[in-house]
């Protein structure tokens, strides 16, 4: 096994480096973030919140599909835009309620089988999608989704809460298969059942009630290490993390297990009191759950495999997403 | 004034027209409407709604902002696309709460552009942008935007709730001028102070508190007319309207004037002994209102001027956006 070469292949993986330009674009926006001064999270975390009253928080997340995607399996794009959106609001800790999509039309065809992967996504997930807008004439085929979700405000998950000294819990759901027209997505849903398949989602609300973990997030398009970078960028701290220790279905490589987005998967900082619990809770629904590594002060990722050690992301020099400073206006300040 | 000319050029305007692709690609979505049982509203209005507990509805609208807007005024593309969506849900009586966006884009210049927009926008109304998805690396440039917002469920203004014998009351904000590079934009706001406008989009909540509406929309791309038709198809009514009593700015000829997207414009309908109450209501926040007409069971539109009359659209045999019968699934029977 060779770390360097595995390292150099996440580093220039373009699920990460495509979240570079995001911070120019956001720090335009100043203020316009929290313009009636109830925005607990803004950009930088799966989702936003915005204080409701009752002690609640609205979630709101966007995502759009990418355009290869949509291409390639039109039917597996419109089923993927729930799938996102529903793992963004699960890793806040959230109930996922409803959702609205924008979709753009250039082939009909494409837009009949984008629809009813969102249909099947929709009853899969048991999130109902409630609106929309059509546009008949682009010169293009686009989706973008959103997502509405609801969590308590004293339960939430966010990105940016994790200290050192935390352990770093890795949750993938191990029974997949890599999806026949889009390799990269470890696909773990379509054959299972929509109780199985919401029982995932909901255990993360679980996590988040009992206070079990100190940060989240779901494996998303950078893959399990890239995700863990933008956590650790948010939190504005480092980790060490042992390779061999991060649950893998062993039919796959390293390297394309790396910069899989599982359909169900997470990665999450806990006290090391409450590790043992978290790992249960995620493996009471099937996801395989390890203690792969630790919270540090030092601001790098350092990745670790038998005795060969590298930094895959050194986030004192570079930077995921870039948005931290902006993360977390509206909340109280808490440590 | 020559009324045949004046039907034919609103039946074939644009606005309204490529509204007719909807009904076929919502139909593939069946039940996926309402897979939580919660969803009160789905498709058809200007913002569905779902059942959030304690007497709450979570109100979620979409909208795409025109390609040929993106192109030929960025800055106004992003501003619109936070007024449009603040106005669905002032439609429906709600409050708007938070936005995010989803941004495709080819062009860094544009995408600079379109973002301050939506920053003076969301200052303007007062709701912030929270969040979103950024793809930097499209073949074209979109925006979408998304809006999340509350209103109370016994006082939520709906599209097909007009019965026969309700008054049609038109609303729209004179105090404007056609947008330099879109002329069919009215644009009410850019001149006004924040306050101001925010007081237009609350004066809707108010009306809905105090039952005075039996249905509502916002005057949108369609035109006041085109969405006077969207109103009647989705309550399965029709309506006579005078012309001359819509409130118009005498700047614009009433052909234009009829397909303008007015920066604050309504479509209300009203039980006779509630239309004074609202439209007083209305012009104490600078909405010029009028009593245009009235609803009746026959499903045509006419168009009355002066001693000629015609029919706009006969909706009995055409349709507009034809999702009426998907509209109100979670809704109790109300009459």
């Amino acid at each position: 096994m060779d770390l360097d070469y595995i390292i150099h292949s996440l580093k220039n993986f373009e699920g990460v480096t495509r979240k570079r330009p995001i911070r120019n674009i956001v720090s335009i926006l100043n203020d316009a973030y929290n313009v009636s001064g109830n925005t607990y999270l803004g950009f930088g975390d799966d989702a936003s919140a915005i204080r409701i009253g009752d002690g609640k928080l609205l979630l709101l997340a966007a995502d759009g599909i990418w355009g290869r995607l949509l291409e390639s399996d039109p039917y597996w794009a419109g089923y993927c835009s729930v799938l996102v959106n529903v793992n963004d609001i699960a890793a806040m800790g959230g109930k996922p309620i409803g959702m609205v999509n924008v979709l753009s039309i250039n082939s009909r065809e494409t837009c009949y089988s984008v629809m009813e992967g969102i249909r099947d996504g929709a009853e899969k997930f048991g999130v109902p999608i409630v609106g929309g807008h059509v546009h008949p004439d682009t010169p293009y085929d686009a989706l973008d989704v959103s997502i509405a979700g609801i969590a308590p405000e004293d339960a939430i998950i966010t990105s940016c809460d994790a200290r050192p000294g935390d352990r770093v819990i890795i949750g993938i759901d191990l029974d997949g298969r890599p999806h026949p027209s889009f390799p990269l997505n470890w696909d773990t849903t379509t054959h299972k059942t929509p109780e199985d398949v919401q029982a995932q989602i909901e255990i993360m609300a679980l996590i988040a009630e009992r206070g079990l973990v100190t940060a989240g997030k779901d494996i998303s398009n950078p893959g399990t290490l890239g995700t863990l970078g933008m956590l650790l960028e948010a939190s504005e701290v480092g980790a060490r993390v042992e390779m061999e220790s991060i649950p893998r279905n062993s039919s796959v490589d390293w390297v394309d297990w790396l910069r899989m987005y599982p359909g169900s998967g997470f990665v999450l900082t806990a006290q090391e009191e409450r590790v043992a619990e978290c790992m249960e809770l995620l493996e009471s629904v099937g996801i395989e759950a390890s203690d792969a590594g630790e919270i540090i002060g030092e601001r790098k990722l350092y990745l670790r495999s038998g005795d060969e050690e590298g930094v895959l992301f050194d986030l004192e020099r570079e930077r995921i997403m870039g948005v931290t400073e902006e993360k977390s206006w509206g909340r109280p300040d808490v440590s």
